[in-house]
C-alpha cells in the first residue's frame, strides 16, 4: 500500500517513528507530506528527526492507498493551512483507510470529518470533540471502518496493530 | 496588581517573555504558576526559558488579581490537568482580568469559559471556537469586559497595550 504520512514540526517522536518503521517493515511505501519538500522536522523531544519528501502541493490524495497522521504539534501546525485540510478530507471522502494517533483527529475537527465515525484522541483532543457532539470513547485504540484512533504513546501497540490489520483487509485503490 | 502567569512547557517564547517583561516594567508583580515549582520550562523555538515559581496545588485563585496565559504548546499540556482549569474558571468567576493570546483560549474551551464573551485566538483555536458557537473575530486584540485576547505574535504590541490598560481600571482584589 501506498501511505501518505502528514508531517508538521513537533510532531510526537515515537508516534510518529514507531508506526513508521512498523508500516515500512510491513512492506508499505510511505511517502512524508509536509509543507515544503527536503524540510526537516523535528519531534518535540528532540529524539526523533524526519525529511519530507512531497509537498502537499504537489500531490493528489489519488496517489495514496492510506493515511497515517502521527500526533504531537504537528497536527495543529498541519491544520492552520487549507492543503493539508483538504487532503484529510479527500481520504475519509474516498473511504480509505485512516490512522490517527493523539493530536492527530485535530485535523478531522477542522476538515469536519470527526462527524460520522466513532473515535478517541488525546485527551484534551477528547475533550473538545465530546463538546463537538463526536462519537468519542475513551480507550487505546478505536477501530470504526476505516479509521484507526488512538490516544498517546503509550497506546502505540495496539495503533500499530489494529492500523496494519486494516491495511491488509483494503484492497490497494491502484 | 498581584497577576498569575500560567505556564508549561512549549510556550511560545516571544507570547511568554514580551508580556511578561512588560507588566513586571509597568510594577505589576507577576508569579509563574506550573505543575511543580522550580520546573525549568522551554519555549517552543529554543529562544526563552522559564522557571515555574508556584505550583498550582499550592496557591489560590484568590491570592491573584489578574491572570496572563501565553500560547504555544503549553495552554493544551495545562488543560490536560485538573488544576489549570478550575484555576482559569476561578478568574472568569470572579470577572477578575485575564490575558491570553494564541493557544491560550485553549484553556477556555475546557474551562467552559468561552461562553459569553467576545474573543480572539491563533487561527486554528478561532475554528474550535467557531465550531462551539463561540463569538470570535479575526482581529490583532479583542477587549470584552476582564477578558484581552489576540492571535499571534504579531498582535503583542497590541496585546501589551490593551493588557496594560485593562489592569489600570480595574481594582486590585486586596
Amino acid at each position: 500500500m501506498r501511505i501518505a504520512c502528514a508531517l508538521a514540526n513537533g510532531f510526537e517522536d515515537s508516534e510518529f517513528k514507531q508506526p513508521y518503521d512498523a508500516l515500512k517493515q510491513a512492506g508499505h511505501e510511505i511517502t512524508i507530506v509536509g509543507m515544503e519538500a527536503g524540510q526537516r522536522l523535528n519531534g518535540d523531544k528532540g529524539r526523533e528527526t524526519a525529511v519530507v519528501d512531497k509537498a502537499f502541493a504537489e500531490v493528489s490524495p489519488d496517489q495514496f492507498d492510506a493515511l497515517f497522521i502521527p500526533g504531537g504539534f504537528s497536527p495543529d501546525r498541519l491544520r492552520s493551512q487549507q492543503a493539508p485540510v483538504a487532503f484529510v478530507k479527500a481520504f475519509f471522502e474516498k473511504q480509505k483507510p485512516v490512522m490517527a494517533i493523539c493530536h492527530g483527529p485535530q485535523l478531522f475537527i477542522t476538515a469536519g470529518t470527526y462527524k460520522g465515525h466513532r473515535l478517541t484522541a488525546w485527551k484534551t483532543i477528547q475533550g473538545d470533540l465530546k463538546l463537538l457532539g463526536a462519537d468519542v470513547v475513551d480507550q487505546d485504540v478505536v477501530v470504526d471502518r476505516n479509521l484507526v484512533t488512538s490516544r498517546q504513546p503509550g497506546d502505540l501497540p495496539a495503533f500499530i496493530r489494529e492500523g496494519l490489520k486494516l491495511l491488509e483487509k483494503v484492497p490497494a485503490a491502484r
